[in-house]
């Protein structure tokens, strides 16, 4: 397939704005920006461009607005749905972010953090850190992943179940529109109800309604106690009542509750370094408990016992160890992080990232298995995830020996079937990782036809042309 | 002024849909929904359509959107910036929600409840409370405020600052479009990165772009301790220190600390009956403390009593007492709650509802006290409110003896002087209440051209023929 070819004066004018160390054009150099994480979509470009302050941004939208020419912007790279990565066979600009990476002020006494788009995540985290403060986000890319993608796929991650999406961890943004023109609404206030909420549209939008250049972030006072403990459970019933009970005693000091199910445990420890499999007992389930509290340590150590405590009481958890160390609390991380790597040496997996209602979780994991294993026996199912969130990470591996390709054609079959069932519980077809172009028709097929409307009209009233990002979310009608 | 017609028959169709008995027109039938509690606003109406179902605020919709028919949604009444009062000298019908006011379901494990929009807040929190849960948004007017207003406007309260504003408290909506048109967004999930946040852009829209008939709210599991302190401090800046100290010391168990100044005990202790001095000893202001945790009563005891050491220690606590009583935490919250109610008798009051970064505080109000004493030589300022949302309802009584009508003419040389000030701390001139017709001029001066381009294209986008609650937030172009 060819590039459609931009004029040669148009390149040129591109290239002028942010100088021509800063615009990409060989393959070799464009090549990392072009496909994502899980290698299903590779993209064209005719030039990647970098620029290095929020007046150059501001000067490529004006010049593609007036000459209807793509722009995708692009963070980390890390997204799993391809909204980041150019159209294949378009001659799509990609506007990398990544030299906007200047952390503007940091308030630890309004808690506060002020950055640009082009930060990494975990550059936030430590800044935060320096200062005594925590900032929440926390993901498996978080080492290359940068906010402003963070924010434009609203991220979630292990920490949401106490503090939140991106989208709560955000007071104000900046924001450069499709015709170039800036609106700063980089605001650091708790409350402010004055008018429609701009800010919550652009976040989750995918960079399809605008750049994100800067955001003005939440901070949190930084826990004195953590801990962490690891239950072996009985059944998906018994994961969700020791939920309950943990929520209940332990209120917004519950950090974390992800479950995970005995294949997660084996591929882990058969594949991942240094993984071991904590508990010398076997159970079809687990559970990673994590508490943090902010008065003292001893607090979490009475919380945890607690929770274990009414666990056991009640009949829901069979055996337990509470991590007595930070490197112990690291490794039982490690495993529950590991999770999705651990699969790729079993073959080929079909992925779900899915949520439904807490309370439906068992039943939904029930059917799903019932059904994916009818359609597929000896599939490997490894569903895992943030329970308390109701996020579940659905993902089959191939039954051992069968063909890589064969199974993996069969990504869109098994994918109508797991998500019949998540619609049937009225749950999301994608619970953290977005739209971008992998479900962008599933989208519009579930959805009511007035939803996908108002959204389109949402579209259709920030980027008349059509240039902003086009085909990510919802499929565009020109360009 | 007299009220243009609506022709008998349009008036007669709209009668037929939710009969005759529902259909107000009478002037003393109708009174009620004319005014806002401040007295700032009347307006006139052909008639008051109090609607039994989604599907008869869907036929009316329809009409209206048919017929060109300007539609105010109105809950309980307890605006304060006239967004749910229809216009004066127009002929907008009022849709009055109070007859949807049933809980479809409640749901304690997955912590969700489901309700009409026309729902008393109060009777959503008794709900929760019959099931075990809490509902944590409270307000002075929870009585007989609907949650459909509470969501068109975004609503605060005293329990923002652990438990977030409205928007944070729901997960789905239900709402009419202004064609009739239901969209159906009631989903009760914590994660779902499907598209657009239309949830985000009908919550705080004023009732502007469709009219919300229905909502997924969060529940929480209710804490087991709550503890409220009551702290007399040397100046606003130890009033800062303290947030920061009893903020990094407790978390998200700080549940609330709002600032009053010695006027406001003044005033409540001298006009609101049963409200008495806690203390003997006088200071220039004063911190409330609230405390809420949820694995014991001792825990929060424990926090409270840390909270004031510390105060102590570091010199900023002059003197404190701890309520030992439902009774003794009720009444400190009384008098808090009472300060607005307790400036009317001492004449003329002229209100802000503001908030700047909550470490700008200090500088805020000392810089507003010293412009209003400048304009208004003898003014008794009120500034009190939630210190940890950076939210301050700044209010000045008249000077003693001055003339009451005389003083509140200069309502909008005050505001522009206060809000002047809030601007400059990169504030907002409403942090709760929103714009209504109050504030909607004032908005589109403060606000960059784009910001309000925006918000009027996403208007037009909603609601093109321009029906939809007129006027409110925005300047209408049309009817």
């Amino acid at each position: 397939m060819t590039t459609p070819l931009l004029s040669p004066e148009l390149i040129a004018s591109f290239i002028e704005i942010v100088g021509s160390a800063n615009a990409l054009s060989s393959p070799a150099e464009t090549a990392p920006y072009l496909v994502e994480s899980r290698g299903l979509y590779h993209g064209t470009t005719p030039l990647v461009l970098r620029p290095g302050s929020v007046e150059e941004v501001s000067r490529i939208m004006r010049l593609a607005s007036q000459t209807r020419t793509a722009i995708v912007p692009q963070g980390g790279n890390t997204g799993h749905v391809a909204g980041q990565i150019p159209r294949e066979g378009k001659a799509d600009m990609v506007l990398s972010l990544e030299r906007l990476n200047r952390i503007r002020d940091i308030d630890p006494v309004g808690n506060i953090i002020v950055a640009d788009a082009g930060c990494i995540l975990a550059d936030i985290q430590k800044a935060a850190d320096d200062h005594g403060r925590l900032f929440p986000l926390s993901l498996g890319s978080e080492g290359s992943a940068r906010i402003g993608g963070n924010l434009s796929t609203n991220a979630g991650g292990t920490a949401v179940l106490a503090y939140g999406n991106m989208r709560q961890l955000c007071l104000g943004l900046e924001v450069v529109l499709p015709t170039g023109e800036i609106w700063d609404g980089l605001r650091r206030l708790k409350k402010d109800n004055t008018g429609y909420d701009l800010r919550d549209l652009f976040i989750g939008a995918e960079g399809t309604l605008g750049v994100i250049t800067g955001a003005v972030l939440k901070l949190l006072p930084k826990p004195l106690g953590h801990h962490v403990a690891f239950a072996g459970l009985g059944s998906v019933e018994d994961a969700l009542r020791l939920f309950d009970r943990a929520s209940s005693l332990c209120g917004p000091a519950l950090t974390g509750f992800e479950l995970m199910p005995r294949i997660g445990i084996e591929f882990t420890t058969r594949h991942i370094p240094g993984v071991r499999d904590p508990m010398p007992t076997v159970h079809p389930w687990y559970a990673l408990i994590d508490i943090s509290t902010s008065d003292s340590a001893e607090s979490a150590e009475r919380l945890v016992q607690g929770v274990l405590e009414a666990g056991v009481n009640d009949g829901l958890v069979e055996n337990a160890v509470i991590a007595t160390s930070e490197a112990q609390r690291k490794a039982l991380w490690h495993m529950r992080e590991s999770m999705s790597p651990a699969q790729k040496p079993e073959g080929g997996s079909i992925k779900h990232d899915v949520s439904v209602p807490v309370s439906s979780i068992p039943g939904f994991i029930a059917e799903a298995d019932a059904a994916v294993m009818k359609a597929i026996p000896g599939a490997r199912i490894c569903s895992f995830g943030h329970m308390g969130d109701g996020n579940i990470h659905y993902n089959i591996s191939q039954p051992v020996g069968a063909d890589k390709q064969a199974f993996l054609n069969r990504w869109r079959e098994i994918n109508a079937i797991v998500h019949g069932i998540v619609l049937r519980y009225r749950g999301s077809i994608s619970a953290e990782h977005g739209i971008g172009q992998l479900k962008r028709d599933e989208l519009a097929e579930i959805r009511p036809a007035i939803e996908i409307e108002l959204m389109q009209r949402i579209k259709h009233a920030f980027d008349p042309a059509g240039i902003m990002n086009p085909d990510k979310v919802l499929r565009s009608s020109s360009t």
